[in-house]
């Protein structure tokens, strides 16, 4: 596995990372041999290099020395590095009309990148093979042949593990670097911001009082979920992995409190602390499935409302041969209890809606969005990798 | 186990058991030797012997010799005699104001009845050990102190399993013989047809053109919910034990198709049945979990809703140690879908609702409404046992 060593950056300062804050304060770094890194002001610095640049002339360069990485093998457990391929190629710069150059900046690994590789079909037809793996990005415009952006421009695209793309206008979303960082386009104002909006409003329902319950909690989404939680008035308790992301769980996000389950050896065990840090469930906001979700259901309140967003214990098995859990539906009879499946592209037409509300509360540094990031292009298929290894705080990226 | 042989009674013609043919139509007989049967009229006898009594004179006896089932050993597995006893007592006949005496004529065993066995809390309190086993009851006013009702007067109630009770008024549903036969107040219009219309159209959303799957689909609850989906404009499939199910299904409910569980003995072969007789799965009202609905969760569309309202296949199993089954929430979210439970008793104060609707259906024949009955007080604790064992078709009523 190859790793990029690099500087841990020290913390100035105790402050999360909000907004305002954001050219201070570094993402968290737990392994000290870690390829994941998270140095101070990394977002700050893609930002201020945006606004330096957006004054710029296009780029007339016609060819682009590119680097893809080629999705070619499917994986039948844990993804890395032997299922792609790194490929030097050249870009033709030459532009029809209303297209433009898109030069990747930061790019975004998601755990639904794993869900996708698998043969059959699950929410989507499969990742094609021996094509560039499917991404979001952010990048700059370098040059364009579209009356509606300029090069210096930061758009949000779904170009792909690639560093450079030929897009047609109508496949960006331009960004403005004065509202927000340009990274939150892949976070917390974008997909898993809607995924986490949607899937707690709409699935979860929550009323002031009620107690709600994050895994993943200190991932992508969990940690948005918590937050947006705490904001409509519930007591909310967040399940992650070892001590550290519980301390950024009730000292960073500031919840009623967290469960490592690294700390419970035995379902029972972990079911009695989640218990006893609950009292009862009445949301349950699942991110991760398996052996954590089955010591929660027997928890559940009446009329409890469980929203399945993620099961990221269970995406490097086979969808076929499903391993096996405790049965649970009877319980859901004696609780009617409501099972829900979400994901963030059902609720794509309301992307304005999230951003009306949760937009000012991130531009006003009400929100923590915590960021990992690796350094390196080809960096990428470990850092998908790293996503099932539970070390990253917060929303993974990668910069390129 | 006791039988009561009794003669079968020859099927008058194919009509189905609707309203206006109830007198000329037997309840189908599969096992020869079987303690279930179901006499031609039945219903329509006990009916019309309300009418005959309902102007006689209140009874003035002071003493009533009563037998009351007494439920006294919690199940470890399939309930039965050894888990009852029967007591011959006397009940007090002198009534204080606004109290009758209420006999009962049909007592209804019910699935949920093993449910409330269980020794830890399910949807409700355990069944307490040493009182009289707790059931829905249709009988008749034999002496009355209360101003509402008269001797002679038929009504429902939650007396028991006890020939005599003493009630007050306000435990008392008047039933109208002239609206419909008196048994429907513990079927199609009582529990289990609220259960099925309001578990059907608040959960289950059922749209035109949508495919609904009902499991125990010639059940109490089943029947009715398959038939409501063909009011409904869906296209129902019914799952069912035997041949002689499934033609009730096809041929008397006119459902589009039944799928004999009991014909498919891997779960993939019971799978590939239903994914031929369906096409998919947009709803699936689920009244037997286990490996029925691990058969049903892979075949569900977008968005599919599944209703729990029952899970027979459980209830003899232990609480404490659910058995295992193949996980599927990643499923869940792939589809998008729901699963709600749902129980009759969170509508009852919508009773009236579904009465408006379903009540003329019932009048005008144009629902079928399947009784068995079986015969005899002492027949109580066998009659609850049989309904795990997939005998009955429809409503399970014992007649006292």
């Amino acid at each position: 596995m190859r790793t990029t060593p690099l500087a841990e950056m020290p913390v100035r300062g105790t402050a999360p990372c909000r907004f305002p804050l954001v050219a201070r304060v570094a993402v968290r770094i737990t392994a000290p041999e870690s390829r994941i890194s998270g140095p101070a002001g990394a977002v700050a610095a893609i930002w201020l290099h945006c606004q330096a640049k957006s004054n710029q002339a296009p780029n007339m360069q016609t060819t682009y020395q590119n680097q893809q990485w080629f999705y070619v093998k499917r994986p039948d457990g844990r993804v890395g590095n032997e299922h792609y391929e790194l490929r030097k190629t050249e870009l033709d710069g030459n532009l029809s009309a209303n297209e433009v150059i898109l030069r990747a900046r930061i790019v975004s690994v998601d755990p639904y990148i794993r869900i996708q590789q698998h043969e059959r079909n699950t929410y989507d037809v499969p990742h094609p093979l021996g094509i560039v793996q499917r991404a979001g990005v952010v990048g700059e415009v370098v040059a364009s042949a579209s009356p509606l952006f300029q090069a210096g421009d930061w758009v949000s695209a779904y170009s792909g593990w690639q560093l450079y793309a030929r897009c047609h206008q109508s496949e960006l979303t331009k960004l403005d670097p004065g509202a927000a960082p340009v990274s939150t386009a892949l976070g917390v104002l974008g997909m898993p911001g809607r995924t986490a909006w949607f899937g707690l409003t709409e699935a979860g329902r929550p009323r002031p009082g009620d107690t709600l319950l994050v895994s993943g909690a200190a991932g992508a989404v969990g940690s948005l979920v918590a937050q947006f939680g705490k904001r409509a008035g519930c007591r909310v308790i967040g399940i992650a992995g070892g001590p550290e992301k519980c301390k950024f769980l009730t000292e960073t996000l500031e919840l009623d409190g967290a469960v490592d389950y690294r700390a419970h050896t035995t379902p029972a065990a972990l079911s009695a602390a989640i218990q006893a840090a609950t009292g009862g469930v009445d949301i349950y906001f699942d991110n991760v499935g398996g052996p954590i979700t089955d010591a929660v259901i027997p928890l559940i309140k009446r009329r409890a409302r469980i929203i399945i967003c993620g099961a990221i214990s269970q995406y490097d098995g086979g969808l076929d041969t499903p391993d096996l859990g405790p049965r649970f539906l009877q319980h859901m009879l004696f609780q009617r209890a409501t099972i829900q499946g979400i994901l963030a592209r059902d609720f794509a037409h309301r992307m304005d809606e999230m951003l009306a509300i949760v937009a000012p509360w991130v531009k006003s540094g009400q929100i923590v969005f915590q960021e990992t990031y690796v350094d390196g292009f080809e960096q990428l298929p470990e850092a998908l990798n790293s996503l099932f290894e539970g070390k990253n705080t917060g929303k993974l990226l990668v910069r390129v």
